[in-house]
């Protein structure tokens, strides 16, 4: 049987394209093949490094109206709820990319994801307060209380901020980002499915 | 018969994805029975507004990293020349932008802007110098000494800065971007076929 390729998935969960991604991605991915390394970062830090203090859709307005209005259509285009967004743009997304990270390698890994997405982005709700994320996690039937104690022990907080000097290192600057085996990036939502094509073996013709 | 629609294609000669954009959009409006209005229209002022002094593509290595890699990888994928950069990035699109603001609505706008979109980023040339641009011209059986002579008359310079106010005044952030009848604005080169729907009146469920 012929080894199944994987995909790395970048993602923050303050960052609406990656909404977009994460509710399509684990579907399309078992549909192509392919297997998914589930990669929740933080935005903030590489954002800093730009010199930017808050989200690019803040710091210029037009760019920002301009998104929203995408946002709407893309997720009518995707079948997804109508959005709503957030009292708060961007979410302080700390807690749930810890949990997140944490849990990166669990079998809850995507419904949790999807569940913190569609509260923030389908529902309008805040995700920056650990009780939230708690709550979610007990949502889907799992120990919030216990899964955010073991999400904000030392380890796993320094574990996120080595996943973000990862994310830099590989030439990380935005999200969704996906990172193919042999080190292909695409950015945005957009490229989800060239990233999962490419992943197997599916490439543009005269590209290495 | 029915009213045509019209889609404006607002775009600068230094930049990528209206390169990408500038080579499909004729064929394309054409199958979807969508009239264009072509738009030259410089991107320098609107970046200044934003406190950037080059293309964010400068500004930010690794976006600028990915950028050149996915249009490498999007050319291969519409069939177009493999990229070539030209030496200086991005190009002084003055010349240009002047001459098809002049030209914007005759017949030869569509010929003269994939004409000079493809010796910048298909042959890797320089498209600074106005002696460039004449040649190009030239290349079409026009009169590129006269056309560059009338392009850089003051009403015509003049127009092109008016041009750049109405992009602001209209939310423009970047380009391509395409603009419809009813004020719809799609951004890049990812959402020209959306915007092509939407001018027909084709849209995601639930939208007005």
């Amino acid at each position: 049987m012929p080894r199944r390729p994987t995909l790395e998935f970048w993602f923050e969960f303050a960052s609406t394209y990656s909404y977009l991604a994460a509710m399509r991605i684990e579907a399309l991915a078992e549909e192509a093949g392919v297997g998914l390394r589930w990669r929740p970062f933080l935005l903030g830090p590489i954002f800093a490094g730009q010199g930017w203090t808050t989200s690019p859709f803040n710091l210029f307005p037009a760019k920002g109206r301009a998104m929203w209005r995408d946002l709407a259509r893309e997720a009518a285009r995707l079948g997804l709820p109508p959005i709503r967004r957030p009292a708060d743009f961007p979410q302080n997304s700390l807690a749930a990319a810890r949990v997140a990270s944490y849990g990166a390698d669990q079998p809850w890994i995507g419904p949790f994801t999807r569940a913190v997405f569609e509260a923030e982005f389908a529902r309008g709700q805040s995700i920056a307060e650990p009780a939230a994320i708690s709550a979610l996690l007990n949502g889907l039937g799992l120990d919030g209380p216990a899964i955010l104690k073991a999400a904000t022990s030392e380890p796993n907080k320094s574990r996120l901020r080595v996943v973000g000097e990862e994310a830099k290192s590989r030439g990380i600057f935005g999200a969704p980002t996906f990172l193919t085996e042999d080190g292909e990036l695409f950015w945005g939502n957009d490229r989800l499915e060239q990233a999962l094509a490419w992943a197997t073996g599916d490439r543009p013709p005269g590209l290495a």
